[in-house]
């Protein structure tokens, strides 16, 4: 009996890591594709019996799992990706990144950039980005125009840039952003509100009422540093979070960015009201800002993303490698080898993650019926051997150099580590240009 | 006129960071080798009319730098990479990683485990690493087989293992590698007693007396975790640095691991005696044994080095992971953004590790003299873009997936991402072999 089905592609692999349901691990399974969707996840014997592909592609010594979800990123910074390493926080903001996005940040910039940042999060294996950045409706036009999934912020803050020249300038423009990409397969938008201490109390009740009309998440910088609470406090006579909370913010439309900086009572709070956390461990620990008590906030049930933050701070879009950095911080931040499991830290990087900025039942798991965003990951080389428990290998002992094929929506962006749809020779010739244009201005 | 000067290798490179002198980066410089040392550096316009090399290789999108050196591996446990995860210490080693030892660590394990771990540890730009395992023989024999640089323990403990049943055999065996590998130009050997707590009083007076009368490096676990120091408080009325004291063994040939546990006392203690201290800063996050002190260190004048800890407590033998992990670990914890640098990350991986193990001369720095152990790491994918700082890329940016090419002693051992004396296909089908027979044995 030939096969009767005609389907887009059939992807057969050694393994499968579907992350739903919990625990499973498919073996010798393919995962059937049409129309950008997962139609059928079957034995592949099976699977040949069943379907006719126009493209059957065979992973014979591959992992295959959901595209992961980079929960916080500046991608336009990728050009200024170490350009200012071993500061503090405040020399590292007044002195170096604040002067450079001044002199440079345009609407080129944040092509070029964002064109840099999404080639190198596809050739690691997030197919999804959640951003905040100056003119965000052309990073949702990179995205669009290379086919990645994004999560694009209406940024919000209260001192003039050459994006806009007042709150209300940037709402009005996210708004309208909003608007145009309401109906797209690949852009969503959020409020981004940049943080509690460079938005004012007005501007919070608005982003409320209206992240409230229209149920959109909240992305936004919180409790990131010690010196954030204290300015607060004399500022404001509380802690930020409880200015939020006086404002309506503090609820599950909520992703609260950093978070190193939280109460028992605070972390009590923020479960309670379903607020989801985005935990960048790199960035924290290279600015020094302070140690997210992930292995507390899990045990209260509250729900940890995992984010890059920008290239300023980190000093990669990596997110294998914060993947593990989260994994083995937990630890040692909670002193309990158990905290932040190999399986939680790769949920808390897909479905845990689309869950939280609204797109569960699109991605963030292979399952039936959501969108076919999937990475192929080798697991045959050298650094590969062995390999025992899945998600221990892809937590604790996979690169993203093993990442060879990647689909966002059916569509195959990534082919043996050579990106489909956009020329990687032409962004580096746009990165190094902004290099010596940068360098030169902060020599 | 034409060159006149025959030798060996001419390497023409964009960038070379010869980490000696301090601060200094070459840009268009090119490095003579003969008779696998380092014979000149010079501007790469000279060097082509000064020399005729048998072999002429040029980077021109890359950076050269010296190998890499792994301050402390259990090498051949790369067979048991990722194999218990999650688990805190104890359960760890007692109820998998010794029990997986009992059964399958004999000399084939060894030697297949160790040609695993030197094939990924060249593969990631590391030349030399400082090994403490059973049969050390055997990984001698696998190094100077493939041509890699190592560091072999004399390892000794007071339980029996199908490598030796005594104290007395550990150490005489060890003493007889010594002697069989004094002129090697890659082996060299140092004493290894495991840690205080498994070895004892009567070993460690031994050990001290040989070492001093050698003039030999002791590698040794010292203060891992909190429980150690209880249990030796119990035990020996003291902590176990105050007992290594006792016997003489805290001067400037101790490289003690871990040292998660220190007092003020203690830290003033081994800065003023000299002693060096081998931080495995994934490692300890991952089994939570505490975090490592490194900016006090520093401050102190204490020399640290960095090693990767064994597969089964990391996962994998990546050394820009670990200087990445140690450089960021280190400002979380001092909460100080300007901690571990990351020009003196990239030290403690080169020049200072040279020195602590006795290879200073040898080692660590590309400078005229010294051998040819040297890496080549490619700078113009998308992942490398842009690079401001050199050190700084290396240390935040540089997966080691971008070393290509690897020379010890003048040989080259990595050619575009391949092995040249040992085959990858073999290894991993030995590796897989591995990979059932203790899969088997653990479920």
């Amino acid at each position: 009996m030939s096969p009767t089905t005609a389907i887009q592609t059939l992807l057969s692999s050694r393994y499968i890591v579907p992350v739903e349901p919990l625990d499973t691990v498919l073996t010798e399974h393919a995962i059937a594709i049409d129309n950008g969707r997962i139609i059928d996840i079957l034995p592949r014997a099976r699977a040949v019996e069943k379907y006719a592909p126009n493209t059957h592609l065979e992973y014979d010594q591959h992992i295959l799992m959901p595209g992961l979800i980079n929960a916080h990123t500046h991608a336009a910074m990728a050009l200024m990706r170490g350009v200012a390493s071993d500061l503090s926080l405040m020399d590292w903001l007044q002195n170096h990144i604040w002067p450079l996005e001044k002199q440079h940040v345009d609407e080129q910039f944040v092509q070029d950039g964002s064109e840099l940042a999404i080639a190198e999060m596809l050739r690691g294996g997030t197919t999804c980005f959640n951003d905040m950045y100056f003119f965000p409706e052309v990073t949702a036009r990179v995205a669009t125009a290379i086919g990645m999934r994004a999560v694009i912020g209406m940024i919000m803050l209260e001192f003039p840039t050459r994006y806009a020249a007042s709150a209300e300038e940037y709402l009005s423009k996210g708004l309208a952003m909003f608007d145009a990409y309401k109906s797209d397969p690949l852009i969503t938008n959020v409020f981004a509100p940049h943080a509690p201490y460079t938005v004012s109390d007005n501007s919070l009740r608005k982003i409320s009422q209206l992240a409230n009309e229209l149920d959109l998440p909240v992305h936004m910088h919180v409790h990131e540093t010690a010196g954030e609470i204290d300015d607060s406090l004399r500022q404001y006579g509380m802690r930020p979070l409880a200015r939020l909370e006086q404002h309506g913010l503090v609820n599950p439309n909520l992703c609260g960015v950093h978070m190193t900086q939280l109460t028992a009572e605070e972390i009590g709070l923020i479960s309670a009201a379903g607020v989801n956390v985005i935990h960048c461990p790199e960035s924290n620990l290279k600015l020094a800002s302070g140690l997210c008590p992930v292995q507390a906030l899990q045990t209260a049930k509250v729900r940890v993303l995992i984010g890059t933050d920008s290239c300023a701070s980190n000093d990669d879009l990596d997110m294998f490698s914060e993947i593990r950095t989260a994994a083995l911080l937990a630890k040692g931040v909670s002193q309990d080898a158990t905290a932040l499991s190999a399986q939680s830290a790769i949920r808390a990087a897909t479905i845990d993650a689309a869950h939280a900025l609204g797109l569960g039942s699109e991605i963030g798991s292979l399952e039936v019926g959501k969108s076919a965003d999937i990475i192929a990951i080798e697991c045959n080389s050298i650094e590969s051997q062995p390999h025992f428990d899945l998600y221990s290998h892809l937590t604790y002992s996979t690169d993203r150099s093993r990442v060879c094929d990647v689909f966002v929506a059916g569509r195959q962006l990534l082919k043996d580590r050579t990106l489909t749809t956009t020329s990687e020779d032409d962004i580096i010739i746009k990165a190094k240009h902004w290099s010596d244009k940068i360098a030169s201005s902060s020599s």
